[in-house]
């Protein structure tokens, strides 16, 4: 069986210190549990729920950072792209280009990170039933990429709620044959549920990373910050980093049963 | 009170002729019911479940076309945008621009319509509670432009299927203030449900139409077709062009009484 | 087509006087309208959210009063059952017996009622889908009583609250020949949103009222008090007894252009 | 940490014999295992779809089986009732009497089933959100019965589906103090989706029971049969007696973690 994979990092890049410091922190940790590790940042929180949310340093000089990082630590990263225009830049710097999950179903821009022959992760939509994931897919395939990764990241459930169908991460696997990461954090947001940000309830995500381990998914994702109460972005659902290292241990436990 | 409106036209423009025909028709089916008419096509289907899906002529020979009709007949035009480069483009042949459900949240593209200064029609996401929508009129707001409208096309119930809340209507108009379109053929629709493409329940188009006018909307939104189990895009749920009047003529009377 | 008829009373008998008092104000408004009316109120509210919940006087007083009601005014009457030792009492009085929706899947109750010859009304579960409801009306017509009604009261959307899908109140009349009926005040609750009990959204019920018989409701449930917030059941979602006249016309008016 | 622990059986009694050997195979393998069991057989399927479905031998033959069961092989046994006329019988038999998720509200059987002072297992409601669990709770408390497990078995999720929530488990876990026991092989049926009877999706039980372990469920219960294609009730979610014995491994050691 393969190891547990982990993708995590801040929500979005603060800056290069910060940026740094949880990066080396996390590979140091994945090091230590040899365990497959991806750094995750945001350079652009293109679709915040209001217009005065802070949204990173942009394209430019959030690739800058990751590229920095990338150089110093030696370690893969991944980031999400949200305009056709960013993708080629970002994946000069991105061993992993990720479609957000609210443009899963955009086919140019499918096409167009699927085109760099880079790994693709696609962050199924909030709206998509799991085998609709397959339709996804084959966009990526029919352009000769079949390096692919689908990330699970809850399902509307009501109004200002999300729910995880774990039958999702079995389903997908088996129609597509790509592997399924599980988005603990993203899949605790309450979205909009702050009125004008989405709120989070921390506390669920390392019950729902530990049902997604039990439950056969081949990685994990988790949003971390040093201090998740003043974080820029996705506080109320990001994990505190000092609290990780007895989660992952757990999880790659879990893994080995399964 | 203010008379309904009605937003109607093709899923796809599919050639210069269909689409001038099916304007013409309805050009002169609302003057005779004296009721505010915009024609919609889109130029460009984006998101398609299918990477083998027609997509339409694009964008410049898409406008092409719609302006020609325009010119022609004098009406007014609605078309929806994908990428903030087609946005400039776009804005000198429509009168109203349509963010996509799918879009709704991606703040640049938001800012780009609305810059223009043209109305912009703001396509409730699937995923999204009607008291949401305050965050996203905001960011039009924000720029200085005032014309905005929303239109309800459902919500997400279950997988593959979509649910209209019709409290959601009176919830955004008082919350925003904005008139509230209702979108009776995609609020029909069953995403996915096809496996290669959205199913859909044209018999529902209707009563559902009469069902929002009854409950309060502003106008209605219905894509016909001549031929709907014919059409290139959204057959399933598009209305037969012939079916159109004598509902119409109801929905005018419906909306005179509330 | 056959004129819209009325089911409405306070949700649970208080005492004889204001019970007599509010059948006494319908029997008046209907008739000057001219339009069917059945009285409806409970004598026991068998499934109250909380344990201190006011239940009602009971089935054997509970009876009493009603069957004075329907002596002094020559009124037909509808309250619900909720335990087979109770059907054969209640038929002694009741024109209409209701099965109430968290037991409409109840195989015993349902023979049981069936079996009096009154007429049935079926309370659709709120979990169940409207074409699930053929199920039920077999198990009444099995015992050879062909008087059934249907009433939608809303479907689950997510934890707390209900949607009504009104697509199905033509699939329930295509799928099982039954007049449906549309509980406009349950329709608005918020299941258990109030913790100690249901909440509601009493703004919404006449939106969703005129939205059901624009949709091809054949009649409205209506649950009405004389000061709603000082009801001791279902305040939240009732209508104020002194504002049914006008919704009433306007329903009146709306059913003649379906 | 509290063993996890087992209840199983077969949905229906079929008949003294199969009754017999499914409980047998269940004693033996979790003594082997050293995990605590609770047989489970219902008498009567009060509540099934259709009409003319099997329901089971009866309260009196099947309360006779049970007991004949119970002292042969001296294990527990757990039944549900459905009318307050059987509460009585079955508290002679039972263990622990469960209240089916349909009737979870009904406060008469709440009471009745309490006072006897036996174990009450509170099946959760399809439509319940899992914070109010606890209103439910407090009736049984109310009677001065502290005895009781809450059983999850799914949430209403569109038409004919069913999600499990596995944020709930804890949720109910801190809101109730109580034990909370995960329906595995329930929650994977798709209620009314086989027109005349509820479908299944065996093949997912196993893994949403790995994920309710991992989750911090206090107990599984799973439905069994030595021919589940061949079952009266329940079959296409059933699980095969032949799979319980890895599965149950497996589950004790996922539990070992947590």
């Amino acid at each position: 069986a393969s190891p547990l994979v982990l993708i995590s990092g801040p929500c979005v890049i603060e800056d290069y210190k910060t940026t740094y410091d949880i990066a080396l922190y996390l590979k140091t940790l994945t090091q230590d549990l040899d365990m497959p590790f991806i750094f995750k940042a945001s350079y652009d929180k293109a679709n915040r729920t209001s217009v005065n949310a802070f949204r990173g340093p942009g394209v430019k000089q959030g690739l800058e950072i990751l590229d920095a990082v990338k150089k110093e630590l030696k370690i893969m990263i991944l980031s999400d792209v949200h305009q056709l225009s960013e993708v080629e830049q970002a994946s000069q710097v991105l061993d992993i280009i990720q479609v957000p999950a609210f443009l899963c179903r955009q086919t140019d821009l499918i096409f167009e990170v699927a085109k760099t022959g880079k790994t693709v992760n696609i962050k199924k939509g909030q709206f998509l039933a799991p085998w609709d994931t397959a339709n996804i897919i084959e966009k990526v395939l029919s352009v000769g990429n079949e390096r692919v990764l689908i990330t699970e990241r809850g399902t509307m459930f009501g109004y200002n709620n999300l729910v995880v169908d774990f039958r999702g991460i079995k389903i997908m696997q088996d129609t597509t044959g790509c592997p399924v990461i599980f988005d603990a954090t993203h899949s605790v947001q309450l979205p909009g549920g702050s009125g004008k940000s989405s709120g989070g309830q921390r506390e669920f995500a390392p019950i729902l990373a530990r049902a997604s381990v039990a439950a056969g998914a081949d990685g994990v994702f988790l949003e971390v910050h040093k201090d998740p109460d003043a974080a820029l972005c996705d506080g109320p659902n990001s994990l505190r980093l000092d609290d990780l290292g007895p989660l992952l241990s757990q999880l790659k436990e879990l893994k080995s049963i399964i």
